[in-house]
């Protein structure tokens, strides 16, 4: 086993160091390497094939919901970025610009979507004519690009790969219903194949997006008690409409502006499932996203038969759609073990001769490592069944972890004594809906508003931070 | 009908201007539409349905021959371009620059990726270091940028999207099968699920891709004659790899170069999919790749009972894998069946009281308006066997039409005879292998090699332009 403690000896534990952890974790299980390229991530094929997952299904939940994908450039031109006056002031400053094609300086330089609002939008002012066109509901699967000064994988880099959906409405209700059925496809795939809880909620008018009327977002605690924003939905009103004169003939043959609305989820996800599920020994992967589900070692595999019945074991999981496959490599068993547990791999199977004896095989869940016995005619149901319990088990644990990590709190000492006492994670407190107390509480604790929760609870009439009259209670806390 | 009669009267006919119908057709059949960005096009929802299922075919393809999918940075520094010298020298004029990040200069400008050698490259001498490490067949879904002067929807465009494969191997045998099986892979995919015939072979010196030792090619021929590069492999030898330092250690434990492939196809052969089958109706879609497959057109669907039926053979075809729809709008029968054709849709089942009546359907197959009574109790089998005749007849047309255009000539005169009395297309000639001839064919008959074909055909012993030994045929022509 001397190559299993070597292997696991690279990881910094959780516990002492949450952020080396994490950027040992993206490159010891393979998801990511560093280029020449400053701010830039090279996707290795298993961290690709996990975002490949996350495609799939929320590509199959948003066509299921209407949803066409369409393409349009990387690049847009200056002028056409400068049509909407607070979008511009938010952007801006963090894109790429393009200005010379060749040796040839460009007329009008042209930046690399941060962001695809303007480039929808002029795109819907020339095939929105009447009501019989809308609604519009695409979406895009791209890269995108924002000049952050400090990056880190997956969390913050320069260049992303994201979806961008962009919708155009007859009414303001109808736009409104479609930010809020977006964030709830978030926050469904989110729980049920991420296995990551989240908070529905609104963000203050401080944090919305540039140019948005309101911005909803879904957020995560992740294991160390920071908050992660895993997915945002944007109202526009007629904002966009108006500054790009995106018009359509009503029934009552009345031109009338379109109302806008768009969502997106990125490759942070990946951030939010290491950080959610990953611990000392690698990742831990929601099943239905895992590259692999079900890896089957066989234990003496020079033995006769060994391969053999691994092979067939693993055809009979592929014929039920498990993702599966056979470690038959020259590495020791401890070795493939130790391996498995850092990519995560859901279920371990082992099979050797003593197995094939008694008729049995031996499965090992990766979050607990607990094994269960399972007789070959009951192969098919047992993985199923794993499967589906160690989704809800490390569900159920990234749950409690919020749980135990929310706290209530009625005073800004209050906030002060949970933080230092139970660790970082999630402050509920009332709040007068004043940008200076939003700033205050920052200041004076360290937690910024993540988001206003649609489920509402009332703490106390009182804001935390002036006293005055409460609004609303917010989700606070320290985010990535 | 006044509103089919409208509908069709807007595309120009093929015969009368084979590029404005081109630009008709993928206007009207809403494949694409221009944006502010000069030289960018957008692809519209049914543009971009269609390039899905190319993507999804090909990338199970690649999958079953053992490639991975990664992501690369989309940005390459100039010193990263610039260390394969014929490399740098055939991409740096066409790439765009993007010299700020926000309101900063950067240090160093970087170019949008035209292709990503480089990048695989430096990631490639990080990641291979044993022979353990071979081969690595990487690939990449991505969009890339060309700055081209003059540009056309799918054919030529600043901006495109593609595939590109990069594979390291230990030795320069693997990387040549490499080539040559992706090639093939290429073209069977372009025969089977695009019917387009293709003929397989290696480019001439001149025509090599930048850094390459060898590039194969797969080259259609357009309807309207002219050639249609729809594919090419290249064989790199260890040229990149002694230029970017890609060792490994050998089993006798010797550092040795890798030998390394690049192969790619692109939303070109969205181009060349409507210039094989296309017709003066509009697109003609090989069913593998058509958005949708069958379309089911309600006659007098107000009737009772008609779009009632209408649904339950949408959901015996879906059931089947199908991809098939109802047109339950307002839209008159006559103006659904032109729009069924602009779209290219294979085949239209028609279905009224009179035919729920006789317990029937009718099928129209798009490519020569056959029309099928078939029994309803057949409709699966019947649809099954349609799509696959289609498939089979819009191949064999486009087959006769590169035979009836294919000109063995053994003179300059009869090529320029060939092609003035038969009209443009593929040219057979010898050829001595030097480049004067090359050029020298090309000023005097207008045509280019395309390729010399791995079927090689002795036509004559000396060379068509020089009178010198012939070294081999190649098919010439003009090219898109």
């Amino acid at each position: 086993m001397a190559e299993n403690k070597k292997f696991v000896e690279e990881i910094t534990p959780r516990d002492v160091d949450f952020a080396k952890w994490y950027t040992d974790i993206v490159k010891k299980a393979d998801l990511i390497d560093y280029s020449s390229v400053k701010g830039c991530m090279i996707i290795r094929p298993y961290g690709y094939a996990i975002w490949e997952n996350i495609q799939r299904i929320l590509d199959k939940r948003f066509k299921n919901s209407g949803h066409e994908n369409v393409y349009m450039p990387m690049f847009i031109p200056e002028s056409l970025l400068n049509k909407e006056k607070k979008h511009v002031a938010g952007f801006a400053p963090e894109v790429a610009w393009v200005t010379h094609g060749g040796s040839e300086l460009l007329q009008e330089r042209l930046c690399v979507r941060p962001t695809s609002e303007t480039l929808f939008c002029e795109h819907y002012a020339q095939i929105i004519h009447s009501h019989r066109d809308l609604p519009k509901l695409y979406n895009q699967w791209c890269s995108v690009v924002r000049w952050e000064k400090t990056t880190r994988p997956f969390l913050r880099s320069r260049e992303f790969l994201w979806q961008e959906g962009h919708t155009a409405h007859a009414t303001a209700e109808e736009a409104i219903l479609e930010t809020e059925r977006m964030l709830s496809i978030y926050a469904d795939f989110c729980c049920e194949d991420l296995n990551m809880p989240v908070i529905k909620g609104r963000k203050t008018e401080s944090d919305k997006f540039a140019g948005a009327v309101a911005t909803y977002a879904i957020e995560a605690l992740m294991h160390d008690g920071k908050a992660l924003q895993a997915g945002t939905s944007h109202y526009f009103g007629d904002g966009f409409a108006r500054a790009f004169d995106i018009t359509y003939t009503s029934k009552e043959n009345k031109m009338e502006y379109v109302f806008q609305t768009s969502w997106g989820v990125s490759t942070r996800l990946m951030g939010g499932i290491i950080m959610s599920h990953g611990d000392d020994s690698g990742l831990v992967l929601p099943p239905a996203i895992a590259p692999v589900q079900v890896m089957i070692i066989p234990v003496a595999q020079h033995k006769e038969g060994v391969l053999d019945m691994a092979g067939q074991l693993c055809k009979r999981l592929q014929d039920l759609g498990i993702r599966t496959k056979v470690d038959d490599s020259d590495n020791s068993a401890g070795w493939k073990f130790s391996e498995c547990e850092m990519k995560g791999i859901p279920l371990r199977l082992e099979i050797g001769p003593k197995d094939i004896e008694k008729n049995q095989c031996v499965m090992v869940r990766r979050d607990n490592r607990e094994k269960v016995i399972v007789p070959l005619d009951k192969l098919e149901n047992e993985a199923v069944s794993l499967l589906k319990t160690l989704g809800n088990a490390i569900y159920q644990k990234a749950l409690d972890n919020l749980s135990r990590h929310t706290y209530n709190c009625v005073s800004l000492d209050e906030i002060n004594t949970s933080l230092t006492e139970k660790g970082d994670g999630f402050v509920r407190a009332m709040w007068c809906g004043n940008e200076e107390c939003e700033t205050a509480i920052k200041e004076k604790t360290g937690v910024g508003s993540r988001c206003i929760p649609f489920e509402q609870i009332n703490l106390s009439d009182k804001c935390i931070c002036c006293g005055g009259k409460a609004e609303t209670m917010v989700y606070w806390g320290k985010a990535y």
